[in-house]
């Protein structure tokens, strides 16, 4: 932790900040400069409460926390890339994962002919909403334990693992029976209940990053999962939110490799959510892959003028299968490139 | 809802939008402009279905809705304003609300000793956490059902209606057991699971704006309470998230205007979570009356620098009653005001 | 400085950061902290050179400023509020200036007849745009020197002094002929040529916030004029560009309040831009005299619905009359607060 | 245009509205909803004036223009791409260029040894500022014309093109004389005294997106130039500015692909002010490749911990050197699929 204190603040004001430190446990530091004087205070354990009572005290201009809040998810705590095992996968490791599926599970037919399609051309997880976050009330909402249920004959019938999201601490038993990977939506990034609910279960966890949160906040947040007894979590990019109103979301894809810094865990790419609009999906994903993200969230349709929900940005199948082609090439660079690092 | 044409849009492209809007149960308007042609639909219901459709359609540059998403929290619904009434107020009537407290409960001492301020000072609600969202795992996270416990007797001392956290639509009984008025964080405001239970309990929910929520979503989110069940909603603004890093969030009290455009409930600010910095809350809190807001939410500790959570931006008991002194002026014109629309 | 060091710097790379530190004539204290090494860097002088030279050193996980990087227009160099002279006015001082006026000066009986109004109304200062910056080559760019020409004249007419907008650095004398008050747009902020040819000349600037730009930024803006020889200048705060679209910006009315503890410059508001709707101007306006601001620069247009720029942001003559008139217990207040400083 | 009236507009706005609209030159075609009317204006020319005239019309919710607001760059009036010829090379056409070079000319030995590395290493184009927009007047400021004179050397030993800014419109012929591109930073995106200036030289024009421009804003800019007389715009995302902090900019890489269905004006990126940190240029470089950019703008420096100006994001020339290499399969991709187009 570093205080700096204002350029008038008195002898008082700064022996009261020392003397608040040490009740604190930590150690102090005083760095007098040309016009303002600085203080150190050195230490192990969370700093966040000493942090805040700083802030708020006379003469103190800044207080501000030098090392990471978080621990376990920290690439300083661990060095090597963490590899999430599903379906034969290593996510994070020496694979590249195609996660595609439709917005929304809406009946047994969409649901069987796009797995059909997705195991056919290269995909390995099949992704489908059962529980539906939706902005207005009006909206579908998902066909819930029906959805499931589609989802584990997709399962069965092409051998795809699932990933489907949860959005309440209630449901996540539940889900849990059903899917492979539980993915937390981008609103529910700091639905602390539902992230401790996370940490008590086996399965992996896909976390989305919140429209306007921070990689630091995300990374709390796996961190919540993580310190409460699960160590699977796979982060997702999946745009912020900004001024630009062209595409959905603004698609942060310098974040996969700034979390690459910051973390060992692996990073997908969400491009559909990301863009909002068809066109920009495959182009969007050679960037990622190119990035070095660890794979792709991809919406995918049969028919999508038809479907229930985010239509304009799910690919139709054809459009998938012709993606899949295109990015073969990036993938084989993206595989040496990999195997290079061990 | 408007649909727009490419410019170089086929005959077909247009006739195939046509034909899928009628399928959608619309009649249809065809503009032919001197370089594209738009299309009206015009119908009754929820458009976000066929809008979704729509806008992957070939040929069609843009599919807008023109009618809001909401109803029953419109002023075009209701033109009068919601009263609420908490505890002998009438909430976004003639009474404008001051609910002060401590950003967390900590002890008894703690809380009565707020408590008794605030109910002397003019304050008529008592805000407290007892259940807290931290960012981090590993900050305090309140007192849970201890806090609650604490909160009823000092409302059992002072008088003051209690409004605190619930964060899980698990614990929405529990807290309604306490609580005059329940109070949805920004991080929750799109935690539908939440929302849908706070539409089957009688007591006024306190929903606080996203920190990326545009006003749109804001209003969707209560009409999700709304539509559930439970009229009493009052909204609040409490700071978005911005490039600018001076204030902890930036506070859009324009929006307070812009609601009471759009709907008929109440809306209060927050000047505490909104500026980060306790020095900033005297002056937002002027203009927050000054807009035209019904209420504050404001936080207070008899000892800030010693507050386990947000210090930095709780008031003192002496600061918050030399900022009730400055108020009054300010409030007999907001009371003048209000009586004068009648 | 702060230089903070990677968990797993080696010694060779600590020792490099010092010797770097003490080439830019700094001296050095270390701080061994439990986990990492802390660097601060001590001395006098910029410190912009030194701070960017380090930040790509290996080892450096971060390195930070403490010092503000202006000097004449921060608070601590001067503590008194900087009075600006204009028209027998003191801005910033005890008087509340509100200057309104039409977006653009469109003819003699337009600017006329408005300028009789303001000085009606209690307005002392006329805004009117005759150089104007528009997002399109198609729109109106401004009467030039024509409009400045009628400005001159509604002034003789009025006695209200003049603001309007210069674009260039070619055009700063030209303009300096006719104005009182040089106006920078959101859009120069950082047009450094032009802030250079401001210090060059007599007269007062009002520089108004970009619309992404950081309170740091605009007060180092704010520096290059003053530091090349002119110190009177205003701050504007227009509304910063957000992912809010219900309003054209969105308003940091917290900025002003914050701007007084940085700097001892004027500050003022201009609701019409910040919110480009008529009807939101008379609220925002009452809340930028609550929060504290020194004034107002409002549209005001004889028929705004036939104006050739912003006609939905102006105010009627009619509706400037009743705004001027439901501010005026506010001012009292206002006036009444500047003078209990002293 | 498409104006939606308020659900209770009276008989009388909508005729009122109605009438503008036929003042204005337009027809006017109204669609009765079951809620409320809607009313289409269609005809030629800028709609602008008639659009701001309407918004603020009594009984009008809404007026939204229907065509793009620019004409010349957009992709519905030229629907191949610009190639633009500069040192043999076709930007936009067939060849990916990079463009690099040390942020400010500091030196003769400095810009001789870069000049030297980036044509050795496969650069045509040398970027170097001369005249350097810094946010403190304090910082360096550029050597101006003597650095003009040292890049007019480099391209002399080299063959390399050479592209530097220009701040001013006072300075447009003077550094079009030096330079085969002139540079517009993000600051100046919308100087449109300079953008007019750049429409009278014959030399092609790099346009970088402002910090907070929209894609149709930065179109906009464009036209400028483009109907001012000079086609060959270069436009340039250089990331955006957004609450995130990890990175100095956040990159929106998407835009890249938007920018080439709007417009047929070639795209680069510039990874280094994008990403402000070395170590995130190359995997960024890599996915602008993948994305379909028409060239980068790189930041290298012989020795960056000494530069003047943005050290911590320049690459050395070992960097620059592996990057190319690295980048090398990705331009192959690129090439095939630009080849494929044809």
């Amino acid at each position: 932790m570093i205080i700096s204190m204002k350029l008038h603040a008195t002898r008082e004001e700064i022996e009261a900040v020392c003397e608040r430190i040490r009740e604190f446990g930590y150690k102090v530091h005083t760095i007098q400069g040309e016009e303002r004087v600085v203080i150190g205070a050195v230490g192990v354990g969370d700093v966040t409460p000493c942090l805040e009572s700083l802030q708020g005290m006379p003469g103190v201009e800044n207080a501000m926390r030098i090392s990471a809040p978080y621990k376990f998810v920290s690439r300083e705590f661990k060095s090597e890339r963490s590899r999430i095992k599903v379906n034969g996968l290593e996510i994070g490791g020496a694979d590249f994962v195609v996660m595609a599926g439709p917005c929304s599970v809406e009946s047994e037919q969409q649901i069987m002919q796009t797995a059909e399609a997705v195991a056919r051309l290269g995909g390995r997880i099949l992704r489908g909403g059962a529980f539906k976050p939706r902005t207005s009330p009006y909206d579908f909402q998902g066909l819930e334990v029906e959805g499931l249920k589609l989802l584990r004959k997709a399962k069965e019938a092409t051998g795809l693992a699932i990933i489907t999201e949860v959005m309440s601490d209630r449901d996540v038993d539940l889900v849990a029976e059903y899917a492979d990977i539980l993915q937390i939506g981008a609103r529910n990034m700091q639905n602390f209940a539902l992230l401790k609910a996370l940490g008590r279960v086996k399965r992996p966890v896909l976390l989305k990053r919140g429209m306007s949160s921070t990689l630091r906040e995300l990374l709390m947040s796996a961190e919540y999962i993580v310190a409460a007894g699960n160590p699977n979590v796979i982060l997702c990019e999946r745009g912020i939110r900004t001024f630009e109103t062209a595409t959905r979301n603004t698609c942060d894809l310098t974040a996969v490799a700034v979390l690459h810094e910051m973390t060992h865990l692996p990073v997908v790419v969400d491009p559909s959510h990301a863009t909002g609009k068809r066109s920009l999906v495959p182009p969007l994903s050679r960037a990622a892959v190119a990035v070095g993200a660890d794979g792709l969230l991809v919406e995918v349709h049969p028919c999508p003028d038809k479907a229930v929900s985010d239509g304009a940005q799910s690919l139709t199948l054809e459009q998938f299968a012709t993606m899949m082609q295109d990015l073969a090439p990036y993938l084989n660079i993206w595989k040496q490139a990999r195997a290079a690092e061990k």
